[in-house]
Formats: C-alpha cells, structure tokens, sequence
C-alpha cells in the first residue's frame, strides 16, 4: 500500500424528502445569494425545482437561476454562470441535476473568484479557490456529489478535459432515490456503468497488497451487478435505486483508490467518442472498458483473473487462468447488454477509418504520447487496438 | 434503506514515517497550545513521543504532557486533563495511542469547554461543544481514530459507558501502520476482533434491502480474516498492518452503518467484562459474540446464514440452513482460537455465579431491562443465557 492522505467532508443528507432540506443547509453553509444551476427541463416538469425554489425562499434566501446545463457540460455555460456570479455578487453555487449539472456548477464556483480564464484549471493550473457547491442529485452515475473532480468540454477544440481540487468537492449533498425513478433505462443503464468503471479505474492496479481497497471495489462492484437489472425491470424500486445510488457515491469519493495506483484509460478513450459522436458518457465506456479489459488481459491478466472471480463468481480455472480472465469479461459484457447498454462504438457512429483520429487526439490532448495507462503502459499503437476490439 | 445522513470529515494522513506531520496538521488545524495525551511508556521507549514533541516544537507550538491513560480509561483521568486543560489555557488535545488514549483525549475535550461534569455527556447529555482532537494512532482496534465515540469507565460504580457527537470526531489522524509492529500478538489479535464485532454489529439488522452497506461490511470482514493471521505469523508484516489499519478505520466510521439499524448488544455485554474482570474489550469480544450468533441464530437465522455464506465462504445448505449458520458460526470460532484470543468468560476469572449479577448490571445500567438489542430483542433471561453460552 501506498502513502497516502484522504479526506471526504461533504455532508450528505440521503433518503425520502430531503430535497426539502435545501434552504435549511445552503443557510448552514453559509450562502445567502445563490446562483441555481440546471439542466434541462425535467426538473422543472417533475416539479423538483418549485420544491427547492420553496426551500430556498422559506430560508429567506435570495438566488438567481442558470439553466441549460448540457450533458458533457460545456465551457460556454460555464463562462455564462461565472459572469453572473459576478454581477449579482452570487456567495454559493446550487447545483441541482446529475453529473453534468455539478461538473459545470463546479467550474462555475472555482471561475467566479478567479481572475483569469476558468480554462486554466482544465489545462493543469491547481484550483486554491471556489465558492461553496452544494447539490441536489437527480441521477446516480458521475459521483461528482461527492468527488473533487469537473469535467468540462470547450466546444471550440472538442476537448474533454478534467480538473481536480479539494474546494471542489460539495459542501453538502442531497441524495433522494425517488428523484431517479422518472429516468429512462437507458440513462439508469448508463449511470450504473459509469458507477462500475469509476471502480474499475482503481480496481486494476499494479500496487500489490491492498487487499481493503479491492474489497471495497467489489463490495460496489456485486452491489451494482444486483442492483441495476432490478430498476431496468422495475424503474420504481426505491430500495434498488437508494443502494445503486449510495454505491455512485462511495464509487467515486476515492475510498475506494486511496493507497493505489490508478489507471484511468477507459474514461480518457471514452471522452473521445463523448467529444466527437455525442456518446452518453456511460454508454461509451460500456463498450471501451470490455475492450480495454480483453487487450490487458493478454499482457497483464493477474487482476484480470481476481476480477472474474471476485466480482463474477467464476471458477477459478488453475491450469488455465486466462481462461477465467476471458469468461469474467464474457460475464461483464452480458451484464452490460443485458441492461441496455451498445457493444460497438459503430453504435455511436464511428467509422473504422475514424480510429487513428480518435487515438491521435488522445494522444495530443493527453500529452502523452508514449505514456498513456498505468496497470499496463499504452502507445497510441495499443490504443487503436483497442479503439478496434471496441468496434 | 432508512433515510440518514453522513459526514466524515476527519483528514486522514496515512502511512510510513507521517507521525512527523504532527506539528503541521496541528497547526494546519487551529492549535497554538496542545495538551498532549498518551497512555503508558510504550510511546516513550519506541520513541514517537520524541518525534511528536520535535515537530511540534519545529512547529512553534507550545504543550503540556498528561500520561497515564490506561485500557477502559478512567474518569480520574478525565478529570485530571479537563484541569490542566483550563489551567494552562489549552486549545487543542492530541491523542497519542490507541482507543483508550483518543477516547479519554474526547472525554477531556469536551469537558474543557463545558460548564458542569463532563460525566453527565456519558448519562445522555448532548455534546456541542469540545475542544478539536487530533490522533496518533498505536493500534488498530477501536476505531476511534474516525469516530464521533467515547467510552469512559467510572470507578466509583464501574459503569462504562458511551457518548458520541460530532464534535468529538477528530479533526486529523495520523496512522503509521508501522507503529503497530511493536503490538503483542494478543494486542494485535484483540484488536482484530473488535474491528470485526464493529462491523458485525452494524451488518445484524432487520432492515431490508441494505446490499451496499451489507456488502462493505462484509469487504471489511474478510479483509481482517484474511490479513490478521498475517500479522499474527509475522508481525512486522507492514502491508497486512497497513491493510487491517485502515479497515478498522472503515469500520467505525460509521459508513458501514448508515440507512439500517444497528445492534449493540454484544459491546453492551462486554463491558461488564471489561468491568468486572479487567477483560481487554476485544478479548471479550471475542468470548460474546459467537455466544450472541449463536443464541440469535436460532430466532431469526437469516443474516447470520448470509453472514456463514458471504463472509465465512460456507456452501449453503438449502434444505437447511440453520446448519449453514451453524458452520458459519464454527468457523468464525476457530478463526478466534487460531488468533489467539479466548473462546470463554472463565479465561477473565467469571464464576458461574456471576452471571446473574452481570445481567442485572446491563439492566440498571442500560435502564433497558425489557428492551436490549436489535437484531433480537432480549430480556434478561436471554442475557444470561447468551452469558451461559459464553461460559
């Protein structure tokens, strides 16, 4: 196990009713002038927001609304909000909505009181300041209510890119699993995949002996595998929707990564099919992170083998280990079809001649060329490999 | 799932040589003059009092020493901090040791700042106010380096008994896992054990439908069966310690208990172990526990068959699955006894005769003669018959 340093203070207030809470806990931490970020107009439609609206004004706080966050949240959205937190002097950012709707409220809160471009801070600049973020979940899927992490796309290059700091990550998080059941299965689908790669990218490590880590992941891994064909059946399982919601959290918070080295190839290929075909984000890594899975498998099968049997439930095939390496993918990739998730980035609509673009773009956005991946070091070469078996 | 909330927010500095950060995190969180408070010379022969009292001096803060917290801490100690605390005008304690240390450390902090007897916080008076506590850790075990918990024992009565509030969640902890090499074996074991017995009491429940906090609980528990045999053959094994360290961290912390009931009855009954005899409350643990399994497995066997199939790898029975829990119990029994820990009360010198006096205990002090326990609730018949059990 690694060195290493970990601390998750977001106060999260989960379970039937609490969007009710809002006004209550924006007051506790201290925002009196709120800007209300969203997305689209299913929070209006489902009457989420009337009810947050409510709280807001019974705490006797002011705020200003900004909707239109667009799934991959977008840089232009985020120039919009910084500039109104400016002009009416905005102390506290509300996100309400999914993964989306908190990356951009995130980039939002950390431009507002800085002098210069937001972009920076997605071009490596670490972020020291930020308004405090609060957020209303309303799918389980990027983790994002509970991580230091925003991913924005500047429209103008389609780069995807990240950015990473502790005054990032939510003040408080209002967690509601009656507020997913109006989402379509394929969204659930997808955010439930997101969840499983999130565990993924730290599952597969070459740091040895952190066996309380790897539990961990498969503790959400089974849990999720349990969980999600029960809500694709029944969208109205309150039970199973407040478990897979719980495990996006804990998926994401890095409890499950700390002491470990992580390998977040599958999410870096997939920010490609989001930027260039409009991929869901979950969607797109159900049909990278089986790709990625069978190409490491032939040069470094040993987690590969754990995972099929842990997560699984294969037999452990002693004279043949890569057997059960290939049949715990097997299983993972019928899971992923059995909920509705694509098997091909044809699905998207990549072409084949397409490949060498998407790879060369990792490669000039990544900036690594020839150091891309850690469980097993990736050339571009190796990445439009894998871009193939995902074809 | 019930609703809850959680907020963990203590910061966590992991690892090998991070007991030098003392002085930084200390003044990182708000502390000019320390009282430093550490148990018996252990600390002093190994040399990490030295080390602290070096980075904190580098740090330019000033402190006091209270030695002399022993196993099931005293209220004399307490006493005797909150005094020098106000006397030298004190604005931060930090613990050095295990869970008797930080417990009295909390105790003393929120004495400090209380204008009353700090014993009426253990007779059910809420704590809102404590001086910040921060941790050294010497010892998985109690897990009280990320809890909001306290256990304290008043001489005069023999009462020992509990407090919790946020307030007392330390603020920072330092946990070296190469600290706890020194540990004896039946140290390292106990501590073990009650890493389990925490998960264990939180996994018994009758709420339904918990797949995601089953499911962490059971990663904790099969990460300490796996690793304590480890550190028991060879204890300087710094990866098995370093895994079983942040278990118990994991399990306390409460994250494996949200959204369900809990079921504190073994704790409960062990304390008068720790009482009456002097037990070491792990060693108890290990003498109760099985004991309640078994007297609760044959009233509502239903966890503690997932508990023998999960956790202990046992192949169901189906026609039978009383003998499923049955085996599951056995095995944890004979992972007791390899460890090293007692598998009877009369290992602590309880007589027969006794049981009766210590069930009435828990009565008058519990005040819950006729409403015990969770998972199953229990008279004091049951007690005493769950403390034949344990004979």
């Amino acid at each position: 196990m690694l060195n290493f340093n970990f601390c998750a203070p977001t106060y999260f207030e989960f379970g039937k009713g609490t969007e009710a809470q809002a006004g209550p806990l924006v007051k506790r931490f201290g925002g009196t002038k709120i800007l209300l970020h969203y997305g689209g107009g299913s929070v209006k439609k489902s009457g989420l927001l009337d009810t947050v609206v409510a709280s807001l004004r019974e705490s006797g706080l002011e705020f200003v609304e900004l909707g239109g966050a667009v799934p991959n949240p977008v840089d232009s959205k985020v120039y919009e909000g910084i500039e109104l937190c400016r002009k009416e002097a905005v102390d506290f950012v509300l996100a309400v909505g999914g993964g989306s709707a908190i990356d951009s409220a995130k980039a939002i809160a950390a431009g507002a009181v800085y002098d210069g471009d937001f972009w920076d801070f997605f071009q490596g600049k670490g972020v020291e300041k930020a308004l405090p973020v609060g957020v209303i979940l309303t799918i389980a899927a990027a983790g994002s209510e509970g991580s230091v992490n925003s991913v924005i796309t500047k429209e103008s290059t389609n780069e995807k890119r990240g950015c990473g700091g502790e005054v990032l990550r939510p003040v408080f998080a209002i967690l509601n699993p009656a507020l997913t059941q109006t989402l379509p299965p394929y969204q659930t689908a997808a955010g439930s995949t997101d969840i499983m790669v999130h565990v993924i990218e730290r599952y597969f490590s070459n740091t040895k002996e952190v066996e309380i880590t790897d539990r961990l992941c498969e503790a959400v891994l089974k849990t999720i595998i349990t969980e999600t064909p029960r809500v694709i059946e029944n969208p109205d399982n309150y039970e199973a929707r407040a478990n897979i919601m719980w495990a996006g959290m804990v998926a994401h918070n890095n409890l499950c990564g700390v002491g470990r080295e992580q390998d977040w190839v599958s999410h870096g290929m997939e920010h490609e099919l989001s930027a260039f075909y409009g991929a869901t984000h979950g969607a797109g890594l159900a049909v990278i992170c089986p790709a990625w899975l069978k190409f490491v498998s032939r040069k470094n099968p040993g987690k590969v083998v754990q995972f099929a049997v842990r997560v699984w439930d294969c037999d452990m095939n002693f004279e043949h280990p890569e057997l059960t390496a290939a049949e715990g993918i097997e299983r993972f990739e019928n899971f992923l079809r059995k909920i509705g998730m694509p098997s091909s980035i044809k699905e998207f609509g990549a072409k084949e001649e397409d490949i060498p673009k998407l790879a060369r773009h990792i490669g000039s956005v990544s900036e690594t060329e020839k150091n891309f991946g850690g469980y097993v070091k990736l050339d571009l070469g190796d990445v439009e490999a894998i871009y193939k078996l995902a074809y």
